[in-house]
């Protein structure tokens, strides 16, 4: 059985972190799967899926590398050539990659007591996002 | 329903970064499957799998993103064991992962309207690159 | 059909890296499935998971681009709030990603020759890992 959803979420451009864990089980709940696995995709080049304690520290410290390796300020040869100006949102979505997957077990996640699933948006504008949520099992 | 489908590309030894996205429909529109997911995976120690706008721009910028954090010309200890030369494109394969997940819909991939499926090579030498995909669903 | 299996390592916090391809060889033997896929997830946020050559020079290497990229002893929010000291650890996490996925063809995982799947911890202190193993097909 293949089940299929969708969180939506409105960015402000200015790397948004979202935590969607709630959202993602209430989705279980509503498929009835018991055994199997949540997959997540964000669709779009400029945004990214991962797991995290979501506390503010460490989401600033999140940020904060993100920022230190990949840095917003520097040049972008796609800005040089498009004048979008989000070369760095592009290529922090590419490291971080769009994909997720969850096993599923007695119809839970089996997420850690300190794990969410988080959407990193990396866009230089406020977009309104989709992630594409699959359960699938039995 | 499971379908499987190999593709492959010569690689030449300089960080290529390959587009997949239309060898992922065709394989997608052979398998006749609606509802579902694709799933890529590379086999090798030395690449990569992501999604990202398949522009030239953003593909030198995740290029030299990708030296300025893991450059080639440092010490690793790979290349005193084993003299290879390619330490640094283990540790950049381990860091972008081997596996990539795109969930499909009405037999459409869920990719963004400038999201490609990229695979990155980034072995020292020429190679042929097998990307292993799955297709599953109804 | 679905099969679910738990592997545990106990780590001695100072970022161990496990290779886990044998247990998965193992579980995936004892499934019997022939085609389909192996997924693994470890539960937590300061652990990842990855492929790499699972050689001592190449271990040495990832875990030195680690600490080059997300050293351990700068300032971490999270630690100036909560005093765990392993900011760092969450930081690692996020960026490698908790989930994996390798096609299964003819019984075998599609690993390479010199591919090992490879449990990280990046956490400060001894942990109880368990990695989450979803072998899913026919």
């Amino acid at each position: 059985m293949i089940r299929t959803y969708t969180i939506e979420k409105k960015s402000t451009g200015k790397t948004d972190i979202f935590d969607i864990t709630v959202e993602l089980e209430q989705h279980l709940k509503a498929s009835q799967i018991e055994t199997g696995q949540v997959v997540a995709f964000v669709p779009g080049s400029t945004a990214g899926l991962t797991t995290i304690e979501f506390e503010g520290g460490v989401i600033n410290d999140l940020r904060q590398a993100i920022e230190r390796l990949l840095p917003r300020n520097i040049h972008y040869d796609h800005d040089a050539r498009w004048g979008d100006g989000n070369g760095y949102s592009h290529v922090r979505a590419a490291m971080m990659g769009p994909s997720l997957y969850i096993p599923v077990i007695d119809g839970q996640m089996t997420l850690g007591t300190w794990q969410q699933v988080v959407l990193c948006d990396f866009d230089n504008r406020p977009r309104t996002r989709r992630v594409i949520v699959q359960i699938t099992g039995e």
